[in-house]
Order: structure tokens, then sequence, then C-alpha cells
């Protein structure tokens, strides 16, 4: 017999996960200082529609907490296949997320990323704190429809779009 | 000049999440009188890996708030493309969601699914109550995996299969 290399709970919840699709979305704020801060999520979900709420989760230890804790409104947009790559970028290294002009400065000075299938102003109403993390929601306000493009679908640690109806 | 028929924030929080794609998974419990109940959703998040903590969302209005809000435990299933159409009785008429041999009773008395890719009983360690309406939090306590199964999707008001990678 061997000795498991995680708990039972880890693996069910590591196994459905990956079992689970879900859609991407970037979230960006401003810190109290002005710099631009995003991250990828696939946390997004709806809450209600009247009023309009929406939740995401996040890691209280993230470089983008600081921002999050001290700001009342995020941008969160829907990405799409042809943003893929800025997917990957708000991602990855922190240096390089604002590095361009792949986003533009909208409602609260907040950085809208370009080519994105929408965006919408979230007024941040809760944060819930759970252990280190915090499950955040949102009042949406405001928005704006992009282009049509497939929507980026995260599945099995890579980027997918939609396949047929079944 | 036209009235518009819904305010500015609604009409972007519809058009937002109607370019966003979800997983499908769907959610039982038991009432205090030991009734099933259970209901198709969208809204399930990972929160956080260790300890294992996932979000879903849900109307206090809900048929099955009840059983929710008095219950310690949920089966939460990832749906497969193979199960779409109980994915979708899930979601239809209260009488028929478990009426008949399509789950068994697995741990704490939980209706689970048979045919879904994955399933994970979570402990309800929070219920964070905004409007109308309820975040709950749980901690995942165990769980199995199905056979192998496309991902179920839901996007612009249909199932769908993943498609290609980008």
């Amino acid at each position: 017999m061997s000795i498991p290399e995680e708990p039972d709970a880890l693996a069910a919840f590591k196994h459905a996960f990956r079992r689970h699709a879900a859609g991407v979305v970037v979230i960006t704020a401003v810190t109290p200082d002005g710099k631009q801060v995003g991250f990828t999520a696939t946390s997004l979900a709806s809450l209600a529609a009247v009023p309009p709420l929406a939740t995401f989760n996040m890691a209280r230890v993230a470089s983008a907490w600081p921002a999050i804790e001290s700001t009342d409104y995020v941008a969160i947009h829907t990405m799409g296949v042809r943003t893929r790559n800025l997917a990957e970028r708000m991602s990855g290294s922190h240096d390089l997320r604002f590095d361009g002009d792949h986003w533009f400065v909208g409602p609260h000075g907040l950085p809208i990323l370009k080519g994105v299938t929408s965006w919408m102003i979230g007024r941040i109403v809760e944060r819930f704190p759970v252990a280190g993390n915090a499950v955040i929601v949102v009042q949406i306000e405001e928005g704006a429809v992009g282009d049509p493009d497939d929507a980026l679908i995260y599945h099995e640690r890579t980027y997918l779009k939609p396949g047929d109806q079944v």
C-alpha cells in the first residue's frame, strides 16, 4: 500500500475541476496610487439580474488584492478567441500586463482591454473573506459589447473555443 | 428618441453574460424532512485548493433554498455531454427531478446522479446573503470521478461541447 500523494478531499476537488469547463474573463482595477492591475480569472458567475450582480473569487495574496481591497470599481472583460493571447498575458509577468497599446482608460480611470467580446463596470458591494481568499460581489453599472467572436473557454489547462450544440 | 427597454446597467450585464460561456453542474441536497432537491447551475467557481473551497450562487426564493439554508452538505456534479438531458431535467419540473433510477443515495444521504463526469461532497462553510440571493461557500471533503466524457458547456442559452484548442 502506497501513501497517497494528496488527501482525498484535495484529489476530489482537483479531479472535479479538471472535468469542469469555464469561461475566461480578465478583471482590471487601479491601485490607490494610480497603477493599473489586472488578472485572468475563470470564476466569474452571475448572482442576480435585478439588480445586476456578479461574483468572482481571488486569493488575498494575489498581486491585485491590494487594489481590489481598496478600490470601489473593477472592469470585467469577457474574452473571445481573438484575445486568447491577451488572456495569457494577463496571467503572466506583471510588468508586461499593461505594457502596450492594448488598452485604454475607461470609466473611473479603469483600464479597458481592446478587442474583447464585452466589458462591464462593476461597483464592489461586498468583499467576503474566506480563509486566505475573498469572494467579491459587484453590481454592474455600465458596459459595452465588442465585435462578435467565439467565447474563450478554459478546460483541462488549455484554451478552447465552443464546439457543436448537443 | 425611443425609451430604452431596460436600464444601461441591466443591458450591460445581460450582454456580457451572453458572451460568457460556463461549465454546467448540478447541485443536490436533502431537506430536513428527507426530500431530495437539486438544480442545474452555471455558477460553480473554484475559490482555493488548500483547503479545497468552491462557491456557487443562488436566489433565496429558489425552491432548493430551504434545503441549502438548513443542511450542512451538498453534492456537486460536473456534467458531461452524455448527461445533457439530466442537466435539463434538473432545471425543469420539480416533481420529475428525482423521479427515476438516475440517482443513488451517497454520503450524508445525498442524492448522487449517475453518469456524471465527477461528483464531490461539499460541506457548507458560509452562506453570504446579498440582496435576495446567496453566495454559498463549500469545503470539498470527498468525491469520485466518472467515465470520460466531454464537458457540458452552456452558452447563448444552448448546451455545447468543447471545441478545438486555440
